[in-house]
């Protein structure tokens, strides 16, 4: 197994001005090509503590990745502190000039100091053309170990983790173990009696295989994970573990799929020809963003209406005025209106329909904080079910996301 | 200056299926009271690791914080790895077994020998009780040093950090540094410009005042940081650099809140008694979520259409279908009547409306992946610009909400 430690740079880290993102995406790509990622450290744009951080990682791993602190500004130091710890100097590259020039004229900004000061790299490692910024990725070998550094910019990190980073780690360590990874989506259970009903299951488990809670909001997702280095016998053994869950666990599954659900309902919507719409009150916009965050959900998904007025929810939806007033707008009558409302103003096959108290104020005794009400509609059918979730608003607003997409998957794949 | 260190525990961290955003909020709230986060790391739950990770942040700060790993299930092996640690076993405690039962009872889940163990708490450690979920906080004293193990669910983190573990720690350690933030929104610069064009004022800076940039999407946010023993002394020179930074920046300064621009706008439309709607094409519902995630957004977010198909901005928002098909839904014509369509569907005095080619696909020379159109609109007046972003979708997509509330923050700041 190959072992990667992920530093990440930048005092924005530390002071919490900004959600580190990369390291979680990383460490997903890189199990996918059986690189296991055993460290994350964060530290500042002080050069003492990168020493340090790079000192203690390059002693540990074989592979450390780092981002951040490589733009223009002053206050970025990563480029200087690599010279030091590889005890090299920059020295001033024709080609990266070239690639800065192109970065910048695609977005028409004009060269500056500032900006061309980007062109010097370390002397002594491989540079890599960054074709979507300006600063230089730099990929360092020493002693049989690599430490590449890369912008902390997530898109940046992304485009040269996926083009040039991931293929180089793979050509220069030709072999490396197994990781394989299975996921289950499971539903009725809070966790601490699925645990429980599993505990024997998971003391059979053998050494190589391990079995993980990761609650999300609103279901359980379980994942089984296996290293090795024989392959086909990995895939063998972990095959006959996913059969014993199935069968602990029957329809309590609602997907094997490994990833997020609205990719699941992505790709499922897409396979099927179906069209969705939505309706948000409580959810606020946050379902909608789930599907329109995924490239080419166009072709399924054509749009929503965030009704967080009363009014909005009578004059655009077209619920009941008098049912919102006699039973509220956290209801089974308006969330139904609202999920048949979506349907018909955006002629779509399918919807998802949330009204909720997300909290913290708003709640009554009848209708505590927490309580939402979700519908799901395809074709002839219509469903809705009252949920009481947690205290907490974002936790709310997630669950019932999850939640709402977890009922429609359901739904159009029981047709 | 107290330094502290973060530890995140959780093998869902390190293959990527979950992003930290514990320890951003942590760095924050500890800034605040003048603690500095030197450190964070991340590690699965593998006992040598966690040992590993406790000693050397132990060695280095004089507070260590450490998240995650003591669910109920086997995976979560934080507790026993502290009694390791500070060389102590594990006792059975009734007052946490009460709380343990309180919080149960509160969710209706029957208590099981799972979350029984929940009680079983280090023995020479501070209990403190954890009344958002079952798994008991607990806090260690050594050397004069302080290491606090607490839940990795965010909410129930951020209960402890504010009502019992941030008193605590001031009580502990009472004369510490002040540290204060002071940010500025800057609008019409690249990075690289304003750094030249603030070079000089960067130079000048007294050591203990620090300008970071922490570029935003479709913003730049600079930082002025300032850390000291005299407080009243700090704060005046914080003033006076903050002042020599508004006679160099003067009206692209879009706003001098430590808030994102939601929260700003959040702030302002409730003070002024607005009421807001959106109308959103590529942004898909992003823009309304973020209103909606702040509580008590009801009082002047009214909602909003997401309009993803063309049928959708004809029918629902009432754009004029020719315009549609001479100029193409990415067109001023048609984001000018989104925008309008919102606040006449909604009667609310103030709109945004976003309409643009987020990506990676659907391109055309004229309009290339990243041209988003934005109108925004307030009792009389109704502004629209275009805007070419970057290739990248997500990227697309949060520079278009970030630009979107810039421009109607200044709208209406200018009335």
């Amino acid at each position: 197994m190959i072992k990667v430690e992920i530093i990440t740079i930048g005092d924005e880290l530390l002071i919490g001005q900004v959600i580190d993102t990369n390291s979680a995406w990383m460490a997903g790509e890189l199990n996918k090509i059986g690189f296991d990622v055993q460290y994350k450290t964060t530290v500042g744009d002080n050069e003492q503590d990168i020493l340090d951080a790079f000192e203690k990682a390059f002693s540990r791993a074989s592979v450390v990745l780092v981002t951040g602190g490589i733009g223009p500004t002053k206050d970025d130091i990563t480029k200087h502190t690599l010279c030091k710890f590889f005890n090299t100097r920059l020295i001033f590259d024709e080609k990266t000039l070239e690639t800065v020039m192109e970065v910048i004229s695609g977005y028409k900004k004009a060269l500056n100091e500032l900006t061309r000061n980007q062109a010097y790299v370390p002397e002594n490692c491989t540079v890599i053309q960054n074709k979507m910024g300006t600063a230089p990725i730099t990929w360092f070998e020493k002693n049989g170990k690599i430490l590449v550094s890369m912008p902390g910019v997530p898109y940046e990190m992304k485009w040269a983790m996926n083009q040039e980073i991931i293929p180089r780690l793979q050509a220069f360590f030709p072999i490396s173990d197994s990781i394989q990874h299975q996921s289950f989506w499971v539903k009725n259970y809070p966790e601490s009696l699925l645990a429980i009903y599993l505990e024997m299951f998971e003391n059979e488990l053998p050494e190589h295989i391990k079995l993980a809670y990761l609650p999300t909001s609103g279901l359980i997702r379980l994942r089984l994970t296996g290293k090795g280095a024989d392959k086909e016998n990995l895939c063998q053994q972990m095959a006959e573990q996913r059969k014993k869950l199935l069968a602990l666990l029957k329809d309590d599954i609602v997907s094997e799929d490994d990833n997020v659900l609205e990719n699941i309902l992505d790709k499922l919507l897409k396979d099927k020809g179906l069209t969705l719409s939505v309706a948000e009150s409580c959810t606020g916009g946050k379902l909608a963003s789930l599907f329109t965050a995924i490239p080419g959900c166009s072709q399924y998904f054509l749009g929503g209406v965030v009704s967080y007025s009363n009014e909005a929810k009578q004059n655009i939806l077209g619920v009941n005025a008098s049912d919102i007033e006699k039973q509220g707008a956290v209801s089974q009558a308006v969330v139904e209106q609202m999920a048949l409302g979506a349907r018909k103003i955006f002629n779509s096959n399918c919807s998802i329909a949330t009204s909720g108290v997300a909290g913290p104020d708003g709640g009554t005794p009848e209708k505590p904080v927490g309580t939402v009400w979700i519908a799901v509609s395809f074709k002839d059918r219509l469903l809705s079910r009252k949920f009481l979730f947690s205290k907490n608003r974002e936790s709310n607003i997630l669950r019932a996301c999850n939640t709402g997409m977890m009922l429609l998957l359901e739904m159009v794949h029981s047709k």
